[in-house]
């Protein structure tokens, strides 16, 4: 019984924390709910930037209703002074009686201090609660504390046989208005939305969110190790007002280094790897480096292909539409360079739906 | 009021005629309900060899509860003498007092004379009553009668990136034992079982359905011009069990054709197309003329290209794998030779499920 109504208030902790999703980068996307006796006193989520953290905003709202109250946490609440006091500290001077987290903060300025700074206040610790659906929640964030890097979507939308565009390079389009808008709202929960460089020049891209009443933009990451993007495309004349970053080669002409950063680009120089194209891991290190948690990535087939072999790819979303493009339309993932069948990257099955006319499958690394 | 119990009765006709599915060829797979007053007195479907029909099978049942009843029947009850007496003369002879039938029987023998028959001998009846489910049901038998060619299913299952094999031919397993159990059920509900000769080669298959407890084999169809398939495979090996036909063009080697007549197989000669392969609307038509209405297209990559350009896939049934193989893969489909986006074949999602670690989704011609 108690354990029910610990995962009831805890689903909701994060339901709330995933609001924040995509907007709370480098911080972690936190839920918080406030419990006195049958009541919920206090909501709180991570606010876009970071900060406030979820619970100040909660305990704010339950304001003297939180003493003695249960506070429930999606994520161990930090112990060191950042730009905000400690949120373990909050939870103490509030008089909560009993905090039940999901999960023990890795963050090395954390790591169990945050539990152990409630416990020495007598207050009652329960931590576990729906663990492993706050793992898949915070995974960006956890990555980036323990490997460095951002968790890794990709996004790959295809003809049933598995084709991007069409031998010209026809691609518009191929999944119906509704698989579409479902892409924008997933952009919209991502902290960054990446690209290839055949992508950027083939389809001249805006990368934004639209038509979801949305006003944040992700970060805009194109891997181009020449940066041989066109200056006049949809990327560059927005540029001064969605931050666009350019992941690039230290061989990439400095003229072109020059005009992209005259354009308001930010550019991140990446290691080349033996097979001449970016690095894929250093790639995602120095987007981790620079605070992403969660970024979306809508192929091409060539980064596609570079990220699912270098092991990367944490979730996969496909959107299969009702048409055949055949042999010579392009590949939704270029070579893997697969001996065996037995080497190919597994994913397993979360989800599958109808999405107005196409189906929509997602996938977890196995 | 009526109209609902109507529709209801024709479900289970419809469904109980479903059972022949893949065994009444060159006959419908038809269904048949007798009810008086609110009791089922009666329920047949089509005997497997296509006869005897559903009418008469239900009205032994009902026997003299079939006096005043309503007999639902998801086709026109047969007006003609074939091997059986006319159905209608049978409805008639039986007391039946109203006949309610989904959909008229193209054959020219029938055409509105069963209905006529019954209407004469002063029984009601209504007609159209779930028509388009049971021109769905009967899709093979209607094409067979009207443009002289089975319905044709066309199954690909592939990796999520559209792969059916590694570069080096590897195809054992990609999608999981549950998605090959429903192939196999599958195959059961259609006439014939068809791929092409460089599928035959590359995986020897049985072609057959396993481990379901059915005794009826559906006909196993090869697409070979050449007719070079191995003589000592598991197809050339069976070909005394279960029917085994070959399409082939006339260049075809007349040792070959010789050899695989001293097999059992049945030898089907076909008009090669400009391009090369077999003619793929020649072909369907002879085997309608042979007396096939459903037919189940398993690949290879070719023959499904092929038979896409022609406009004949009716049914597209997709399974889709939680792996990826890469650009370097076998494609599941072909070259089509599109010129626009705008003239890929288009399908109409009916469907989609995981099943077992892979997702199906079932598409029907737009």
């Amino acid at each position: 019984m108690i354990a029910d109504t610990d995962a009831r208030f805890m689903a909701l902790a994060l339901s709330l924390g995933a609001r924040g999703q995509g907007r709370t980068w480098p911080n972690p996307a936190v839920g918080c709910v406030i419990v006195n006796g049958d009541r919920i006193v206090g909501r709180g989520w991570t606010a876009p930037g970071g900060r406030p953290h979820a619970e100040p905003v909660a305990l704010a709202q339950a304001g003297a209703a939180a003493r003695g109250a249960t506070a429930y946490v999606s994520l161990e609440p930090c112990s060191h002074h950042g730009q905000t006091p400690p949120c373990a500290k909050a939870l103490v001077a509030a008089g909560v009686a009993r905090v039940v987290t999901a999960l023990e903060d890795p963050d090395p300025r954390v790591a169990g201090r945050g539990h152990a700074m409630l416990r020495a206040a007598g207050i009652e610790v329960a931590t576990g609660v729906l663990e492993g659906a706050a793992r898949r929640a915070h995974r960006g964030f956890l990555l980036n504390r323990t490997q460095g890097r951002p968790a890794l979507t990709l996004k790959l939308a295809s003809s049933f046989d598995g084709r991007i565009a069409t031998a010209t390079g026809e691609s518009r389009w191929i999944t119906g208005p509704e698989a579409r808008r479902a892409v924008h709202a997933m952009r919209a929960r991502h902290d960054a939305v990446m690209v290839g460089g055949g992508t950027a020049r083939a389809d001249d891209p805006d990368l934004t969110v639209r038509d979801l009443g949305v006003a944040h933009q992700p970060v805009r990451v194109v891997c181009t190790r020449r940066l041989d993007l066109p200056l006049d495309g949809r990327l560059a004349r927005g540029a001064d007002s969605v931050p666009l970053w350019l992941c690039h080669g230290a061989d990439a002409d400095p003229a072109r280094v020059a005009a992209w950063t005259a354009r308001g680009a930010h550019l991140i120089e990446v290691a080349v790897a033996p097979g001449g194209q970016l690095d894929p891991l250093a790639m995602l290190r120095a987007l981790g480096a620079a605070g992403l948690t969660r970024v979306f990535c809508e192929g091409g087939g060539s980064l596609a292909a570079s990220l699912l072999s270098a092991g990367l790819v944490d979730d996969l979303v496909g959107f299969t539409a009702g048409l055949a493009l055949g042999a010579e339309g392009w590949p939704a993932l270029g070579a893997l360079g697969l001996g065996r069948l037995a080497e190919a990257p597994r994913f397993r099955l979360v989800e599958t739906r109808a999405i107005g006319a196409d189906v929509l499958h997602v996938w977890e690394r196995d």
